[in-house]
């Protein structure tokens, strides 16, 4: 199992990529690599759009690659899509692709176009988290083996995909939103005040795109930022009320979130490793 | 001149009320009335959904009133849509329909409903920013006899339409996104990083829905939250990048934005008073 680990988004420092490979190397049969680019920077990015795509497409192209980890999230993918679909190789189907937060935006695209098998799931810039260790191990064994325990303990029940909330609702009408028709969809939240998850809620569960889901389950949405007056309902509220508006059952909560907890949910039902 | 005062999203106090109904009277012919509603809570609404719908469609269906005016942004519009189309009259088409910010969501599928004449403008909450009160008379003059001198000065060139970034990014993929076909766009933002407004300018950007628009225009992007890392481009780098990524003519900044020179921009061209 190699995995080739780029970082579409925000740069990780040499230093976390050195306690990941550590973390990789208790795992048997893991090989991994980091690309350069993981490291470079030009402002808020790991390096222009131009070399962020180059780097993805050299991975994801290298038929010696089984695996293509996001390295970090952060914003900066969605900016990679138009430049990544079209540069993509037979190699590329043959693969899976594993990331989450603001790279889902490219997984909702590779989905969309039917290239090899999507995950989302923790990432290396989880060690700098509490217990991020866990998390990390967490991701390396579906990895390597498609470890059952490391997956949301529903996704194998029907086909699912999951996404950062504010995320999926800026993928909405864009040419790169995957059908997610018969598709439980997992939703989790970080760093936002409730009346903006209410709000992307009501954008996601009102898009007639997405009506065809088989349901809804809310991860956890951590670290609300306070309103300046108290909202007055919760996000799992907010949930289940923007379900009932648009006839679409809500299921319950999802084992996802930005935290050391977060498991895996291999997009549309496949559960196994490469 | 009738004006009824309404609130979809936030509360506003009496005592702004008061001090709006003041700078009305300075204005000969016309008479305002603020809903009760306007004043009423409901955790951090205007009241609930029920009541704050109710009152728009009361005020919307009332022959007697000219125009509605948005008394204060701060979400809840987008959860009223639902309910207000189906409940407004024929009434309600003989009228003028202002606010902006979180209005702006029931601005646009007012305009793509056909319903009356929208206009994004100054509010009575307004009044409560520095110079305030000229934004609000600005709105006044709009409002009173369509002063020409209250418009944003392109509005009149080619038909247009305006709206907050954030707004209308999460109008993009529900039933309520109108067709701005020959538009042209002008959009502001306020209190947002610039990670999150380039993300937005994508996702607008890119959406074949706004493919149609004669070209778009950035307002003020006000207050702009840092990056922990500088972003590394401008507001007005990151909408001519996604434009000619697009291949939608930018055609310069449009004098809109949260503050007190925030001009009027009537929707489509129209830019005689009621």
């Amino acid at each position: 199992m190699r995995i080739g680990v780029v970082a579409p988004g925000r740069a990780i420092a040499p230093e976390l990529a050195e306690r990941v490979r550590a973390l990789a190397a208790e795992v048997p049969g893991v090989e991994i690599r980091f690309h350069p680019q993981c490291f470079a920077a030009s402002g808020h990015f790991a390096g222009d759009d131009d070399l962020r795509a180059a780097a993805f497409a050299e991975v994801a192209n290298d038929p010696a690659v089984d695996a293509v980890w996001f390295a970090r999230g952060g914003y900066g993918a969605f900016r990679l899509i138009s430049r990544v679909l079209p540069a993509l190789e037979s190699a590329a189907a043959d693969k899976l692709y594993m990331g989450y937060s603001d790279g889902g935006a490219l997984l909702a695209a590779l989905y969309g176009a039917g290239v090899g098998r999507v995950a989302h799931g923790p990432i290396p810039a989880d060690l700098n988290r509490a217990n991020g260790a866990a998390a990390v191990r967490r991701a390396l064994a579906f990895l390597a083996t498609g470890d059952a325990a490391a997956c949301e303990p529903t996704a194998a029940e029907r086909p699912a995909a999951a996404f950062n909330l504010t995320i999926l609702a800026h993928q909405i009408g864009t040419p790169w939103l995957p059908d997610l028709t018969g598709h439980v969809l997992m939703l989790e939240e970080v760093s936002e005040p409730l009346y903006r998850i209410d709000r992307a809620l009501g954008q996601v569960l009102s898009a007639p795109a997405l009506g065809g889901i088989a349901g809804v389950r809310l991860g956890r949405c951590g670290d609300i930022v306070p309103n300046d007056i108290d909202f007055g309902r919760t996000e799992e509220e907010a949930a289940r009320d923007w379900c009932a508006r648009s006839g679409i059952p809500y299921l319950g909560r999802a084992d996802i979130g930005h935290d050391a907890d977060n498991k895996v949910v291999p997009f549309g039902g496949h559960m196994s490793s490469p």
